[in-house]
């Protein structure tokens, strides 16, 4: 049975996509502890950081940097706090959360509008693509 | 100016280290929330995640694998939670933590005696020397 996440990569559930490659797939989380909020999963079910195979791994930390360098851009926010707590969904997902308003270790969602949210996935995906070139 | 992890890579500082390669260098964490609490950083004094250059910035999160599999044998945790903060010390951290009896998303260190602190240590190196025969 696939993972929400895996629903979400297919595009069978929608989301704000932030990033993807061969190996990974990165959008906004919909319980944002902070604007930008994003979630970076590699394209295979695997419930465990460290029982994800290579190259999907590595990928994903790789994609990490890029995408934190264009949220910290476009939402200007001073830094990149990350974290793996992998208790609710069981394929391996990759916190980033911009240091913008408040303590992001807080875990209470904050409520974003659905335009509102797709802007920021905009502005996110700008800096990235300004970054390729 | 050195930052304190430059001096515990150099043994200026002691430390219950855990690992180390030409790259990284892994040592427990002096205030942990967790037995086993472990902070893996490059060997170059870098501020944020985003900004260390390869191959020191792959190097961490392979070391971190080879490290969380070591925890988890050691210390029989279900699974590893990691984070970066990164607005203490201005050198690129990243923190493993073990779910064994709490949660270590909780922000106070628990108390661990310099003796304890070091078979711990001497628990996961052994798991790692196991894993890289």
């Amino acid at each position: 049975m696939s993972t929400i996440f895996s629903k979400i990569i297919k595009g069978e559930i929608p989301s704000h996509k932030i990033y993807e490659n061969e190996y990974v797939f990165a959008f906004l989380d919909i319980q944002p502890l902070e604007k930008g909020h994003t979630l970076i999963v590699p394209k295979i079910e695997v419930d465990k950081f460290n029982d994800v195979p290579e190259p999907y791994y590595s990928a994903v930390f790789v994609a990490a940097k890029k995408i934190a360098n264009a949220i910290e851009k476009s939402l200007d926010a001073k830094r990149i706090v990350t974290k793996v707590i992998g208790t609710d969904v069981p394929h391996f997902h990759y916190h980033l959360m911009p240091l913008i308003t408040k303590n992001p270790s807080g875990n209470k969602p904050i409520a974003i509008e659905p335009e509102e949210m797709e802007q920021i996935a905009t502005k996110i995906r700008q800096e990235i693509q300004k970054a390729d070139k």
